[in-house]
Order: C-alpha cells, then sequence, then structure tokens
C-alpha cells in the first residue's frame, strides 16, 4: 500500500535493534484518514471472504480493527491482556510470548462472543515473530470457529513470524512488509 | 441518546455492586453500527468546540474516540498505562487512582503529541469516580493545552464522578446517565 509506506518513510523512526517507531499515526497518536485508507484496503483484500466478525488483542489493533470492521459491516472483538470485574469467567484463552519482555502472558474472549459458525479476520498493527496471531488463533480454535484470514498493517519481513504462519496455511496479507532497517534505513519488500 | 439507552436496557447486564456491563456493544465486542452513531452524536453535542484533537485512555476508550474522530476530522491520541520500548522517554503524565484494585497508576502521552495550541476533546466509555478524566486532565494541563470538553459513553450518576467534574466547570456530556440500578432495573436520569 504506497500511501502506508510513503507515510512509514516520512515519520517512522528506526530506533534499536530492529525497532520502527510509527507511533506518530498507528498505535499511540492515530490519523484517522490514513487508517481509514488502511481499512478500506483490508476490505478490498478480504471482502470475498465472507467474514462474520474481526478479531484483535488489545492495545494497538483495536483502532484499526474498528475502523475496517465498517468496510465489513460487522463486530469486532478484542482479547484481553488482563482479569477484570468487567470479563466473563468463561473465557477462550491464548498464549502469547513476548520476546521483549521474555514472559508468557494470557489473552481471553468472553464464550459469549465467540461461536462455531465465526469466520475471523485478525487484524493487527505489526507482525514480528507471529506470537500475538498465534494466542488469537488458539482463541478461535477452542472456539471451533474458523480463521480465514490475518490483515497486518506492517510486517517485520526480517522476523519469523510470516514465515511461520503462512507455513501453517495461514492466509497473511500485510500492507507493508519492511525487509530491513539497516543504518537507519527502511528497505520494503 | 434513545438508541444507546435503549442497548443497554436491551443487552446490558447489572452484576452485583454497582457494575453494569456492556461488553456485548462497548468494550469487549463492538457494534461497529451503535459506536458510529455515538461518534455522531458526539460531533453533533461538541462540533462548535474547534477541537484539535480527541485525547482517551487505553483501552475501552480507543474504539468510541477513533470512530468519533472520524466525524470531527482530527487525530486521536490515546494515553498509555504500561510503560514500553515503543512509548519516548519524554512523556507528560497523570495519575488514575483506581477504586476497583486500590492502586494508583499512570497514565503517560508522548511530549511528541500534544502542545499548548492543542484544544482537547476527552472521549470516554464511562465516567463513576472521574479519575481516569482528572488523569487526563493532568497530561492536558501539564502540556499547557486546552481541555475543552468531555465526552461520555454512560456516566454512573450515583457515583461522585460527574458532580466532581462539572464543580470544577469541566463540560462534561453524557449520552446516558444510570440513576440507579437497584435490584437489577438500569433507572436512567
Amino acid at each position: 500500500m504506497e500511501l502506508l509506506k510513503r507515510k512509514i518513510l516520512e515519520v517512522g523512526r528506526v530506533e534499536g535493534e530492529g525497532i520502527l517507531k510509527v507511533d506518530s499515526f498507528l498505535n499511540h497518536q492515530l490519523d484517522i484518514v490514513l487508517l481509514n485508507e488502511i481499512g478500506r484496503e483490508f476490505y478490498r483484500l478480504f471482502k470475498d471472504y465472507e467474514i462474520t466478525k474481526i478479531l484483535t488483542a488489545e492495545v494497538s489493533g483495536i483502532a484499526i480493527a474498528t475502523i475496517a470492521a465498517q468496510y465489513f459491516n460487522v463486530p469486532v472483538v478484542f482479547a484481553k491482556k488482563t482479569l477484570s470485574k468487567n470479563l466473563d469467567r468463561e473465557t477462550y484463552e491464548g498464549e502469547v510470548y513476548s520476546y521483549t519482555k521474555d514472559v508468557t502472558y494470557k489473552i481471553r474472549v468472553s464464550k459469549r462472543y465467540l461461536c462455531e459458525e465465526d469466520k475471523l479476520l485478525i487484524i493487527d498493527d505489526f507482525l514480528a515473530n507471529g506470537e500475538a496471531v498465534l494466542g488469537l488463533k488458539q482463541i478461535i480454535d477452542s472456539a471451533n470457529a474458523s480463521l480465514l484470514g490475518v490483515g497486518i498493517v506492517i510486517e517485520k519481513g526480517f522476523q519469523k513470524g510470516g514465515k511461520v504462519l503462512r507455513e501453517k496455511g495461514i492466509e497473511v496479507k500485510s500492507l507493508a512488509i519492511v525487509d530491513d532497517m539497516k543504518n537507519g534505513k527502511i528497505n520494503f519488500r
């Protein structure tokens, strides 16, 4: 997606080992016009899949999934990272290993909001090692629902997530794939 | 907002002391059509305020703020609850006391995304004791920016937040105010 790549080159910041900061438009401040174009592009890519629900994980996927859902005209469900009074006791769980923090945490979706008939599109901001998507897939599998595709805004092509997911037969479509960021320069596939 | 009140009566669940669960449409599963009407209503209420940015706090405010921002045609900034590699070191901070967990935590916004010229609308899903809004106001004050209004989807009229904020002269507009939930029955103001 050219508009997205231009934006990444314009305002993305490479900081340290493999960190690409896009918090000026994607995951802290949100550029609503661009998010809308991103949502429209996900719809173009997945519109023939008869999606019934969009699934994402808190926090960064929520805004993107919400905007995209307007085009699909389906609800969004976001998996929660923390237990709270507001979450039902009966949940489907997935495990996510965080490489940056070296901890495994659980994500949960209330059993009320996924059923066997659901055909899901997962949407997230980044794909690095694929852990978040695999955690969400666990949740979908537990509900005996179907994962039809994964829409990613920025895939880090130099990390293993894309390969791992595609080798499992998961349909992953990324709007921008960064192949490397050597010397602070961003190269797209 | 009649559509919202009808939805709350239809699918909201009163669980225990003062807990109103609306996770089927507002903060776990998201009803995108209703969120759109909510966004449109916030625009109707605040369209003359020359808002430059919408501010919210993760997690539950993000989807609502994002949809509303489409009507205002301004960016969203959401305050973060956890420190991570993806957050700048230079931040404005606010403190939020959580009554349910009896802890005080910090919320942060990178200094890049707020400036003195900003005229802010805070949007959130619930208003109970007002702690989240006061934490966001601290952030706005630290940036010498202006808080023009607060848009709330559901105000718990039986808790003190609405009174506290309005007594400080803050313009709070709530789309539904629940006055009590005695015996599981929801009464609106």
